[in-house]
């Protein structure tokens, strides 16, 4: 590869663009985790969390993937055996199938064609008709970060409550958090999980659980083997300011900053700006003529768009010239999408020109890849955010 | 507390200080995890920590403390029930004990005093009884960083081969890796476990699991339920340069950083330069007139002094003291130690006059509490280091 | 102003996007500007200069901003009421004259209408006059950072040489240098001053001077009072690898990163990719229907495009717009420009994207700002793009 | 020279250890220098220099080493041929008064051995017998840094009140703003110079210079040439809270912690840890046997003590031993003293293990030389430490 100039443009749907006050806040000497200066760092981080996932209950930080964050939900609440309800909504929510599969649950898997979210009816249908209540619990995630594709979280739940089943709702946010409207108390969600590396604009590295009292209760007879992400001995050790094993510190230090940005923009305007933004950006997906994989309008997702290539289109092609041409790394069709999708992300630490900058790109790349286009999506987006400014812009 | 000039002492026994070299290589953007730089790291990781861990076998790298890298190691290769052999040799080989059993094994604790390593006697003794081959694993602690002893692994060696068992050795290197002498392959280890933040001079976040040819082989059979933590994904993926999920990026690039200067320094050197400077401390803690927790000199750690106070005095009014009016912090006693003794880290990115600067501030906190000492420690030190300078210092 | 995500757009002339490579290569501890290892960097920094400036001559770095080089290249050569030649053809050109006339010069300015360069004819003309030779130096700034103008230093060398006059040719390239190709040797300049927060990519606060022979011969002679800015104690302590006053040594660090990033690219890649990407603008200019303040295309800038508003409209009040709306910094109008014209600032860490960017912001800040464009300058810069592929991006 | 574990001690008295919080705050994206977050920083900074200095009156930044803020003082205020009053009481005072003499003043040292600081009633008797003051200023170095004699400034400008002269008093204060009680206002300086890299704990790369009254009136007749270091643009730019010049943007960021940090420990208490760690070391000095070259205890530097090696003893080859074995830099002797003295500075980011682990290489350097010492130098220091707890400590 020859000498890149100029910075990268990171335009997968995440890990984002770290922000510089994130990178230098991760940049300093280790602390002992043992501590006082760490016991308030712990609690300090705990409430700001709270405010993210907009919950009054707990929260737990791992340090982990967000993979591990699945397993944690599992393995605190349920026993060997225990049936759960999901959904074959994407790429993200199969392997978390395969997850619980691993663990020893019986998973029954809805099919999906990847093109919409969890539909609401069907979760209805299939917790009314289990009588016996022997779903224990239901998977969904919130935002398929492979399809571009937002379940309609308070739908669910209002389905689940109609079928009066006691099933726990789990809910995996990795790619919602800190972007799009996301309200675990409200929506009843017994156990969300989430991570680092999008809306909170940090490195990979951090995962979360945030809990309510459903699943705490739930974790008590719970019985597949855990230690590592033992709820019990986090919360303890948590309580007084500590961890059960040595935290990832200095990504801590980082969450502490992402944090303090979350809030001096407001939660409010963080959604409305990835609102904004994703907007721009499917106009220009329509403007070239492409198809998105959401198929729902009101199941686009704020803060990735998968765009199907043209029949014959080799996406990764489009992706490997994007990134060779123009530096900027798109995301991959995940799955059953290989080939046949790319991915852009936008969300995270994200403004109008690192967007139009993005669609530059894209649309470049599909020049030169040879895609014929319907007409700028550079133009069309552009004339959407010049229609659209931003609240305060001014 | 009053505002600190000058630099934090972390001279706990890890998390040790963090270069600079390691703190700016993690400071910098975030990459695609799926691109082609990325896969080039992986490689380049891998092959690195393969020399660290001296093994031409396979290693693993987990976005996760070190207790996850024990966890990682028993799920992998047993089943439910699988009978272990472990020793109550120190507070980690305790808690490493305790996850087995929340993992659902049988395990055999050998009651110890924590002022000794695992006894090759013992070993031997163990498993040449266990004709039927009962115990599937045997699990030790190299340095056990709450007492600072570090067992003769060669000898526990010999004695297993001796005893003719086939039970898999499993050796926690956590605070040995990288400052002490380790060698995954001659000493014939099965799984070895370890972490970023002590002799690799990382911050916490990252842990590894060294995996020998029996181990993998084990893995084939092994039924306790993994997902996170299963090596076949990894290995599959990290063929590839990729990992099975997002991986910690920004601290890789750090570890990319910190293999760079081991090897610039040296093993030999290094082990050398960790061994002289804990000559030095174990001098001081001498004059003073103080007991180390280590009871054989075969034992003693290079990488850190556990310091009994003397009868009726709390450990931990003392690191109090030094952390209030010196700015320094200490390692606690830990479990049955707690209060009994202080622990001085004396590993990583560390150098003469940062251990005496260290020394100072102990013996002036051991005046400040009040603790009669026999003579000056710090002298002793000095001398010490001044009769063995470092080779290649002049 | 509204809380900012994303990254600001610095598209003003310079200071110019410091990669993040040399950001933290200056973040690291300051080393004993005496010891050994300092003298190693100073000279790696000289004989890397020398490349970039593209003598064999010397070069000396001074720990101030360009206008401290300005007046270094006058107090060493020159005696008080030495008659000097200088031109006004823009803000900086005429900053420099101010200086020499407080400095005690004798400073003829030839008027000019800020939308050319150096006339080689005038330059010509005026020095085959003065027969006595009284004119001891000839001011010339390579590239006008207020009009984006780039005089042709070879014809006016040509000019100089025809007239057979020895005054000395003093050339400020502190918007050119590592952008625009410029050869001290080659085109026989006496006295270079450069400065390092433009195409260099630094912070700023270095400047230089690259000295050729017949300046340093003038400097023996030379009367004006002088002290921080003397060549000769410079080049005494350089010799030795050190200055003779603290230099500023972790801008120094990220200078060594400069070179190193200017070397890897290869400077006629360096100049290559800010030719095509200056065209780039160019195009966008010409597509909005604006002018550039540059009038001879034989001039214009690669580094920085200065556009005039239409009459009547405030130049302030579009970049005001733009760094609302958009959060993008454009240069100012400087002197008689001011209010007239925006400038923007495509140099350094720069690429594709960035331009693509950039421009976009321009023409959004162009409509809120009410200012009727005749196309999409966006489109055009991107057709260009599109079609002139960077050379080695496949 | 081998590879080097753990940090470097920079031990010298400046460049000092640039704080961690200081250097990540100069490592951020450089910003317009002419838009509304600059002029915010600028107004900031020079408030905040103004407590630093202890002044009302106006303070100027330079892109600079302190050497040209002691030009800047000159040139400012004095016009050519004009009479000087300087003492030859150091390294820099001398520097200093060559600059003066470079710059076309009539410079008139007072000669000195280096052991003492300005003499009151030499400047008394000077000025008495000046009846028609020819003297138009005194220059006085506060702290020398060569020599580690601090002169008695409150006595200084009683002797020139009894003298009832105009002359300003000039006074560089490099290595004691910040370290050192300095009183710009009620110790009637006219013009006093500083830098960045000592008691301000920054990088080298910023000058100041805090103009009085009488000195801000001087500047309007003087004549000596000025451009670069010209307070009147700079004062009216900074008005607006902006430069004549591009300014050294991100050492100024750097600045802006420094002056929070500097805030947050308190002026007094700045002061007084200095003298106290001041005083331990030279406890050590004096157990060692050694002699200061201060030869009055009045006079004594808090922020470097300058030692002499006994006769026959070259203080390089000391210095060379210490950076070899202990990696840490200590000053050389200059100018006279060269060879004769080593100087350890105790200033800036410092604290009590800091200076232990100093004095440690110290005295392990000097028995590594075969230089015979009385007595332990570290064991005074600490026993000094131990008995004058830092105030606030517990």
């Amino acid at each position: 590869m020859a000498y890149r100039s100029g910075r990268h443009f990171l335009q997968i749907p995440g890990p984002t663009n770290v922000p510089d006050r994130i990178l230098r806040a991760i940049d300093r000497p280790t602390i002992d985790h043992r501590g006082p200066e760490f016991a308030q760092l712990t609690r300090d981080l705990i409430a700001g969390l709270k405010e993210v996932f907009q919950t009054s209950g707990l929260v737990v930080i791992y340090p982990s993937s967000g993979s591990g964050a699945w397993e944690a939900a599992l393995v605190n609440t349920l026993s060997p055996g225990d049936r759960i309800l999901a959904f074959d909504h994407g790429f993200f929510a199969a392997n978390w199938s395969k997850v619980a599969a691993r663990m020893g649950l019986a998973v029954e898997v809805v099919p999906g064609d990847w093109r919409r979210g969890v539909d609401p009816a069907v979760v209805e249908e299939k917790l009314s008709r289990d009588r016996e209540h022997r779903y224990k619990a239901v998977l969904v995630v919130h935002n398929e970060t492979s399809t571009g594709v937002t379940s309609r979280l308070p739908e669910i739940r209002e389905a689940m409550d109609r079928a009066r089943h006691p099933a726990l709702l789990m809910v995996d946010t990795v790619s919602s958090l800190g972007s799009i409207d996301y309200r675990h108390d409200e929506w009843g969600v017994d156990v969300t999980v989430s991570g680092s590396q999008k809306g909170l604009m940090l490195p990979p590295g951090l995962s979360f659980n945030a809990i309510g009292p459903r699943a705490l209760e739930a974790s008590k007879a719970a019985k597949l083997p855990r230690s590592y992400w033992s709820w019990d001995d986090m919360l303890e050790f948590n309580e007084a300011g500590f961890f059960p094993y040595t935290p990832a510190t200095n990504l801590l230090f980082g969450l502490r900053e992402a944090l303090a940005m979350l809030k001096e923009e407001g939660l409010p305007q963080v959604f409305a700006r990835h609102r904004r933004l994703a907007t721009a950006a499917r106009r220009a997906v329509a403007a070239w003529g492409l198809e998105l994989v959401s198929a729902d309008p009101r199941e686009h997702s704020d803060t990735v768009s998968a765009v199907f290539t043209p029949e014959g289109v080799d996406a990764d092609r489009i992706r490997r010239i994007i990134l060779e041409r123009f530096d900027m790394s798109l995301g991959a069709g995940l799955g059953k999408l290989k080939g046949k999708v790319f991915r852009i992300g936008h969300l995270g630490h994200f403004n109008d020109l690192m967007l139009a900058g993005t669609l530059c790109g894209v649309e470049m790349g599909l020049k030169a890849a040879g895609v014929p286009i319907a007409a700028s999506g550079v133009q069309a987006a552009l004339d959407f955010l010049s229609s659209n400014p931003a609240p305060g812009a001014d």
